[in-house]
């Protein structure tokens, strides 16, 4: 590896770091100039009945932003980047967990996977995500209404107390 | 990058590792050298009911001294670093995941966060944390009755067990 | 820190990861290139009421081919490396935190810990683990069937459905 190695290395892993955020604080402004305008998704989770596999950059954030409002909150968390580059072109790895807790619906959604992640430099020299999707080890749901003294003591996109409550 | 970003990038990783880790094993001599001697602490949990805000390296330190007692099991487990590095100062963000056990009120809270960190470099050449907190993203509490088979099968701060026992 | 160091730091890494992966996705061929012949392992669970310490890799692997069948569901999720190189040889920190889902006694076992690993460079220039264990922080277990509603959406042991199902 000499220092171009590494630095594409860094640019990438902070490429997905930016993605995930993106995702969960649900800024998905940010998210688009993250993925390449003819990118992939092609998610493994059960959870709509049928395969999740988007097209276009437009497509994924249309179905981030319709699926993904203030009633869900998501935690997604990956490590274990194992990237392998090729030029401007690069393949990548990662373990992940993620977590959903379905406000309303009174559900959590929790599982483990691994991403496989194809990623192009770009004419203007930065990475972007063109092709993401993972294999599920596992997941798992239950209600919360399983645990009687559970509460959601903080939540990022609960509406903000008022002089009335 | 150059292979001076590259170097003080890994420096401010393992600088968050080790306090990561130190806050964990309640190593808090060691935890010290981790922070600048002003840094702030902004912790954006709701669990004391008020806002968390400890100024100065000792008020950190007293803080997870006395809160934080064989009688709390911690895990905080951060990844996705995006660190940018402006000569001796730096700034970073992290997504994290934290469990506390609370053995004697048989408490679990758990949640999951960004952290946002400002880093110094001293004239000793050592990154320290001059400034963390957090946004919770969610943040959950449950009492481990609600789950009639959980039993805690290890716990580091336990005491050894006894002939006695 | 040197462009050798950084190369290094970033194959040691890479090796866990693989490690781990390996692991979980039950790939023991692949698994048994990143340990070195003389491996050791010592794992720092109470779940088979005896230290678990294998030394060797067959041991390891004949431990983890024998224990570790479809019907166990496993993540291991590591972060936060504190890697020091001398030489040809290296020692790492870092935190993880597994799951465990005997899905035929219906049980979950979770937990997290620090990693304490040895890492040697063969003189095929490659680095592979020549000891690994830890401490765990905690342990947990309890029973799926303390959540009544439940279930396990995807597995990825679980035989694929057929047209009887």
């Amino acid at each position: 590896m000499d220092i171009a190695d590494l630095a594409a290395l860094e640019e990438i892993k902070r490429l997905k770091y930016r993605y995930l955020r993106c995702v969960d604080t649900k800024d998905w402004d940010d998210l688009a100039d993250a993925l390449t305008e003819d990118a992939v998704a092609d998610y493994g989770t059960p959870t709509y009945g049928k395969p999740l596999l988007l097209t276009g950059r437009e497509a994924i954030l249309e179905f981030m932003r319709t699926t993904l409002g203030p009633e869900i909150v998501t935690t997604h968390f990956a490590s274990q980047p194992e990237i392998d580059i090729d030029g401007d072109r690069a393949t990548g790895t990662w373990a992940f967990q993620d977590l959903v807790i379905a406000t309303e619906h009174r559900v959590v959604i929790s599982g483990a996977a691994f991403y496989e992640d194809v990623y192009r430099r770009g004419e203007d020299g930065r990475w972007r995500i063109a092709h993401t999707g993972y294999q599920r080890t596992y997941e798992t749901t239950h209600s919360l209404d399983d645990l009687p003294s559970f509460r959601l003591t903080a939540n990022r996109w609960a509406p903000a107390p008022t002089a009335a409550d």
